[in-house]
């Protein structure tokens, strides 16, 4: 269907043409056809008056477990070692297929209706998570993440190595690239003796031309006890053996040393930050300032909302925008500008995708902000007030590939009633019944 | 007006019943008249089915600017004194009454639709600020603070002075306490030079019966630069002038000792945490559970929308509860009822104030959020949600002193029509015109 806005403020991401003013951006099919100070030519099947709103390319929330939403909030309060072994695991292990569409669908509306467009997903039961998803309309990186704890002769024997292999052939480039599938190790703690395993899932990422998602250095202790493992650190020793040969995605590098950002930097890895919940696990604050001095490519994520607990990327943005300005005690470390980056197009490069930018021939992702509401009024500056007086609550249309999926409160892919039902009737009860 | 809420699930803050499931609150004129689990006697103007929503204490933000919300997001991404000498002051220089009626009205507008219920204010045109959280219905502490950059012989004559004594006589108490006055010293470094003043105000404020607003160490160069010239930091030379023997109300406290936290817990000095805007400036991170620890009242406030920039107070409480984990590394810092506690009780007793808690006999400021929405399933702890997944714009329903002033995206005590037209047609001309 072709669309056409007018009346268009937009911040683009784009470095020609950044800030647009009462401009036309017109989209066919899944991408973006037009963008100008003139009407353009054609009929159009819609046309939407942005006046009084704000458009952007949608967010790319470059890290979370989607089905984890069921777990929002469970067990707060708890050390970590209390809150996994006595709240999460005990609820994922009575996990089945359909408790995680559920968790997945509460996921995609939350994510939809904060202006969401493309989403990284490292869990299990993906085939269930794929299938939501391709209903939903957002764009996904899916992944089977790996985990391995005693040495492994035959890597590719393991269930979940199936299991990976099996996302990938059905869901791979699903519905014009909607879906892709990523390979994806969970991290070094979690198959510390499997080095062979490393390599195995590098060969297949690189042979099949996927991107690989890994956590990396979440925690001072993981970060340490790899040291002592190995004499490297989580990032050194993987790239000791290859894993980063494919377009590699590091969550978390919350302490990574100036020599990982050198093997990053030179291996083309891109990082995902994950504020909140850094601050939230206390984990500690990834230094992304250095990252970004260093050449990295760094994104932003939630993480799963059992350690955030939203899905709301606005949060990140301000929080990415301000406190690391906090720490360093300089007001101008990472930037308004570079705050929006790291959710759009940084976003978009680490998954591969041809997205996050307003611009002709980009996919058509973009969100409209309502400006007019007294939390956004007045505007001086608009990256200014997207960055740290928007919320996700503020997006009034979400539109994936051309389709809007979310318009004025209102879900045109997913069933909200449903998914309430869903959520109440069968998977709470699921996990947490006696 | 007589209210009947029913079907109440509520995080009240009173220690002897923390938590309300399917309870009934009733309130009568401005306060809480019942809290239970039967159906009260009597008659009701109106009930209210609480049901899918969770009600709490309003939120008091015991810190900001109100008229600066005419400046938000101006001048971002300068320095402190660039953005300061080119942007806030030159634009603060042609304000009038009525433009400060059009930026208090916006930000009340702000803060009633994101749950505040009671604001803490230090500005000058008090006046018209008065005038205008009057008709509102908020609570307000307004505080006229004084600067004096040279040695004055007769404190009393300065033309501040009698703004603030004119403040005082108009509007301290006004409507059965809904608007109290305090006294202000801007901060040490604006007055440096004049212990007279401290010990003028200070004595005006307990003959009035007044609190005390006054910054203190938000900056470390503040800080050190007070030691230098007095040998004392900004609380103990305070200390010594008497300035504590008021109510005190300390924003900020970012750089404040070991040993100034002693003399604040000895006096009874409430600490305001604002840690966006501190993050924001490049300003550093107050160390607030080292006060609690100390025994310090410590209440939340978002500061000026023009370093924040936004008067979402969920946003503070969030921060609260995650900042202060990651830099410690300790995931029980800051626990979730500790940062409840921050935005409502420890709020309305920094402010004097006899609300923040749900009982019989408190003020009836109430707020009702909407669990239904998909970020705030499921919920599996209230109080978990409403620090990490609540925002303001979940706000249904905004009660200020038995009156409902906000309901479900309607102002009842405010024109908004009214509110952008002022800003739009004259106080952003003033300011902004060339």
């Amino acid at each position: 269907m072709n669309i056409l806005f007018t009346h268009v403020t937009a911040v683009t991401m784009d470095t020609n043409c950044p800030l647009l003013k009462n401009a036309f951006v017109a989209v066919a099919g899944n991408q973006i056809s037009y963008v100008g100070d003139t009407r353009p030519e054609g009929d159009f099947a819609r046309v939407i008056d942005a006046t009084g709103k704000v458009m952007m390319p949608g967010l790319v929330n470059a890290h979370t477990h989607l089905p984890m939403t069921l777990l929002r909030g469970l067990g707060g309060g708890c050390d970590l070692q209390t809150w996994l072994n006595d709240y999460i695991f005990p609820a994922e292990a009575k996990l089945d297929g359909r408790a995680v569409q559920a968790g997945t669908s509460l996921a995609l509306a939350e994510l939809i209706s904060t202006g969401v467009t493309t989403v990284a997903d490292m869990y299990y039961f993906c085939d269930d998570i794929a299938q939501v998803v391709a209903q939903s309309g957002i764009s996904a990186n899916l992944s089977r993440s790996i985990v391995c704890f005693a040495p492994t002769e035959e890597p590719t024997t393991l269930e979940s190595w199936s299991e990976m292999v099996a996302l990938a052939d059905k869901w791979h480039g699903h519905n014009d690239g909607q879906i892709t599938v990523d390979a994806s190790i969970h991290a070094e703690y979690t198959s510390s003796s499997c080095a062979n395993l490393w390599r195995e899932t590098a060969k297949f990422a690189t042979d099949r031309n996927l991107g690989l998602q890994v956590h990396v250095s979440e925690t001072q202790s993981e970060h340490d006890e790899c040291i002592e493992r190995h004499g490297l650190t989580p990032t050194q020793i993987f790239e000791q053996n290859g894993l980063w040969a494919p377009r590699g995605v590091a969550a978390h590098c919350v302490w990574t040393t100036a020599d990982d950002m050198k093997v990053m930097a030179k291996n083309g890895v891109s990082v995902v930050h994950n504020p909140v919940s850094n601050l939230k696990l206390a984990s500690g604050i990834a230094p992304i300032a250095q990252m970004l001095e260093a050449g990295i490519n760094v994104a932003l994520g939630t993480d799963s909302v059992a350690s955030n607990n939203s899905h709301d990327m606005f949060e990140e943005i301000k929080l990415a925008a301000t406190l690391h300005k906090g720490i360093s005690g300089d007001p101008k470390e990472i930037s308004t500008h570079q705050a929006l980056a790291l959710a759009t197009v940084n976003g978009a490069k680490a998954l591969g995708r041809n997205s996050g930018v307003i611009a002709e021939g980009k996919i058509a992702d973009l969100i409209l902000l309502d400006f007019t509401r007294p939390g956004l009024m007045p505007c001086h500056d608009v990256e200014e007030n997207l960055v740290f007086s928007a919320h996700g609550s503020d997006v009034v249309m979400t539109m994936c590939r051309g389709a809007v999926v979310y318009e004025n409160g209102a879900f045109l892919t997913l069933d909200m009633d449903h998914i309430r039902k869903e959520l109440e009737d069968y998977a709470l009860p699921l996990l947490f019944s006696k």
